[in-house]
């Protein structure tokens, strides 16, 4: 039993909230236990310098936390003049993510940012984030749908996020903060709806960990996912989610081409 | 009549949820029309270099937005690398505002940490910052009041602010940011509950304004803090807010000197 | 009476030598009692990226002090690698107050870059500053209307700054350094030379102000800008300072239209 | 066949050159293919700030390029101004990775700083700067016993890092520039001479990856890393690498406590 | 002859106006034609952190010019975030220079903090800028002398510096900056009082020169720099200007001693 | 005789390695004693935004050291963020030095960037740099030569640097280290290989220096130049080496203008 009375392969209580930014073309809350993140999605009618005149879209995340989302106060990265090496990995991950079930070629020259800001965290902000991403870029995919500029939406897949560890010998799934610290491994996994590996970021740097326990940890992981994807889907429930397959099968329209 | 159909001395609708980051020791989500604010207050129990050894206390303020609080998307100033002269001036006033009814010499050697985050803005943000970091700051002013450290709260007043403004000539109370955008004088007043102005800032780049002008703002400034003065102390109504007059009188406990 | 031996309504001795420095198309000293600073204003025949193709000339400013104009040395924003919020706030400042009487419309797309570099510090800075800026950029104005690009000067009004405060319950005019320290109001005051208002900064940060106070402050305000209006005049003597509406109505020639 | 004649489970020449840089209290060059990087070891008698206090030790590490290493110049990041994301996932991967066979405890308050500077790159140049930062790292080490400082080496394992990939379906160990650049899944895996996992880096962001594949790619990661401990230990001949269990067993001698 | 009218081994008039700036402990405003700086020099009781302890001085210095000095102007470092090259190895130049006629271990542990700012340039900034500090700087040791806490000046000999160049195969003296852009040869050259070099830094970027050539520039570059020495004296015609050898012989008093 | 056994007038030994860095396009390792620099030169086909439309070419360089290049360990310039004094300085001398033997006009719109990376340090890196990276850049312009573009090397000459200084009064070639730390006097000598200076650096700030002391210390610099010249030529002995005078009188073939 979990201190905070959780088996140890039950996820804490997951709640999205669509839509919560009015300016934003997509956007949610998400909280999965205490951890609060709000994720929003930005369309741009253009993708950065090094891709221009490529034809293909681009995803791009960007993280930051409240100073007050943590136990005691954390220095803003803007006061600080300088963002942190775990916010730029963090960040780095999330944008890899999404792009890994999103149909690039398909997007035109696009691109969405993502940004997930943090306001309370309690572990896994980084997980939370992805999964809260996601909902955001489908919203705003959505309208591009909606009002016809894309046939279909440009995906492939759906795509969640949740950590594993092992506290004192046992694995447990979805680590809140007090586990988070008491951890020897952490491992975050990002899967997709067709239960492929899309990031494995496993650690142990307080002990080194066995292929046995590396397969416990990933059986973990798959079930806390899939209740992940049904909680997207039914925050989604009014978008259609059917799945190209990965190669670029979308008809482009007239308008896709920017 | 006003394009949300407010007259023209009619507030916005206030909503102040406090308690709204658990890990905070005082903290409230201010909605003033569209415009949302986190604002959290952190208690640390020293004074800046500059402070030290005078027996004081200080408060200080920092104040952001997130990327899509706006219309369209606002690089961070993290990513920027560094922090913008809007909103240093901001913060410079928040945490000037604040002081102005806090007895500095009774809080003894500890600093108020003041967070506001814009997480979705539609004009006044600045004042609704205020307004909402006063509450955040009676929050964690009255923990140090329930655990004995100080036998009364540090304050001298009440305060909020808010903005008024010249519109083809007509005078308005709390410029959302679509009539913002059209003012050619933008003031923004903060006063205490006695009816005293702690900061006036007015601006007239699109056009200068008489003596007149400015005393007709003045008025509707003062009916709309008195509205916000019931707001805040609907959202305390567990803190007794009893003043001390502007001198220090609170008899300080043991405790206070940290 | 004043520790200087001035009476509360008397502004500093005030000196203004135009064309101080050779290179600036306009530039002047201005001295107001032992504030010293040098101002210049730079013509360039191109507008910031946001005003583009609009058809307008803009104004910015830019406020720095060598180290030692203070009584103990300041570090130099250039070796902190960053410029400090007061110092946006007083840049701003001097740019907004400026543009509030310049027919942006009737420049070009041109702009005109203001420096003004504190030399010697004794209180006033950013009102000296103001006063001393107004005259720099009329020189440099002055010379396309006397090389035919401009038929008449692109201005609406004077301006001029000065600052008023309460020390000990009393209201002083153009406070120095030694009277701001102990001032409970500071009120910074820039007005056009129809007595009209383009910028109020008070603060009241160390005993709030009551509307009474305000009135008395404005008044002594509007007498010392009046000869902070002559000095002008005089150093500008051989300008010719007529006003157009604040409406554009001056005839564009030609070369106007960079 | 691979284009560079290497079979899917073949390594590239693998060299290490101790002693490389005299100041230096540990260094090495090591050369995978032509992939070339200098590490040092830098002992230093105190911790971090956030550690001091605590008796234990500390490893970090930094990692940085030399402008023409790579195909293309790239621009320094000192001039810049700030540190790559790329860059710091890096330096706090191979911190951590060293950390996860270093008894702290054992160390005293001391630091080992790392530095692993790629002179010329081609494809796996952090798993190449972990496997010599070891190297150096436990030449520095070994002055410290030498020198009757400690007793033994404070290590629980060997370390050694290698990357595995997927092009086309087929699973590859020890991918250069090339491959890497055409790989659809790559994965960077540390190791402990134990064969257990340290670090799992895997990214799929071309074509998620299954658990088959996961486990292919991971028994080719162990092929490689046993290798490299070869040549590690060559390379060390002369130092006796006898190892600890992971708990703090090595007898602390007076000068460990600094 | 010139295009100013001087030959080829006249120095543009000197000017050296003391106590220029009143808060500072030394100051001046130096001209050598058109080119203006104020100098100035502030004590501080302690030195830098690398000097603590030593019972030694430290003479510093800083470097920058107004925007509107030059023909065009030049955006401040303030605002670009940081120090050019030219602008650190010009106060490294004057900082080295003014210490070597500096008994520093007669100074007890003080900095002296030198600061030039060019407010208008007309080439020569860095040498007028090293003849001025040296005035600013001796008032400001003077000060020490005059209230007992030095028995005499720290110094060993007069400093003063001029620039030479070659222009078409001609050797000329003290460069302005038309002359400057069109030299194919230019070099700075530091002199003490009895004539030998504490700095020569020549470059021939556009053309090397010979020995020959070095030997009539150092000829030129040392009638230059005894005119300046008795610019020098002029305006420090109240202080004694009695020199040590540079062995330190003053005799320190109790104050000495921080 | 000094510490390491060499005359008065003795270089260390010097080594060139050619070729050191695959991915240059010219490249070496300089050994002069113990001191290491990697020099590699880098061509590319524009030439910064001064410069563009005058067809000419450019030269420009950076320098940095390993963080362990040096005895204790040296933070690096990326991680504080900014560069040095030092290190600008150094590279504003290797940029304006090369520039001085090469016809910029002779190069077309390209620049060469040169890197020198110092990776073991004792004494001399930036004399060491200058010399190394001549071999570098000569290396790269060579390929232009062999492969049509040019029809020879736009060179007017050869070009090396070493150090001078004066220690116990005694003049001494090529300052190590440990001498430079004591040395009274030091110089840093460019010279052409027909003898002429290209930068002259000479520094007594611990204590001036006479002509007679110059002269001796620019005959003994010489002297050391002739050998560095020779170990230049033998490392480029596949190299034609043929010097136009200084005029342009490279014919340009058609792929010059590019």
């Amino acid at each position: 039993m979990r201190h905070d009375g959780r088996t140890h392969d039950q996820l804490r209580p997951v709640k999205i909230t669509r839509g919560y930014i009015k300016h934003a073309e997509g956007s949610c809350l998400i909280e999965v236990g205490d951890t609060k993140v709000i994720c929003t999605a930005t369309l741009e009618d253009r993708v950065p310098p090094f891709m221009r005149g490529g034809g293909k879209g681009w995803i791009t995340a960007e993280y930051a936390m409240l100073p007050r989302a943590t136990e005691s106060r954390n220095p803003r990265e803007s006061s600080k003049g300088k963002v942190a090496g775990r916010t730029m990995e963090i960040q780095r991950l999330i944008g890899r993510a999404l792009r890994s079930v999103v149909q690039l070629e398909a997007m035109g020259e696009r691109t969405i940012w993502i940004d997930c800001d943090v306001i309370q965290a309690d572990g896994g902000t980084r997980t939370a984030s992805i999964t809260g991403a996601y909902v955001a870029m489908v919203e705003a995919m959505d309208k591009l749908v909606k009002n016809g500029t894309w046939k279909q939406l440009p995906l492939t897949d759906m795509l969640a996020a949740t950590s594993v560890g092992i506290i004192e010998g046992e694995t447990l799934l979805d680590l809140n903060y007090k586990e988070d610290s008491s951890a020897t491994v952490d491992m975050n996994v990002v899967m997709t709806g067709q239960g492929k590996f899309v990031e494995l970021q496993g650690t142990g740097e307080e002990a080194p960990f066995s292929m046995e326990q590396l397969q416990e940890m990933l059986a973990l992981a798959k079930k806390g996912v899939e209740q992940l994807f049904a909680a997207q889907r039914d925050s989604l429930h009014d978008v259609t989610l059917s799945f190209a397959g990965s190669e670029p099968q979308v008809q482009v329209t007239e308008e896709n081409h920017v």
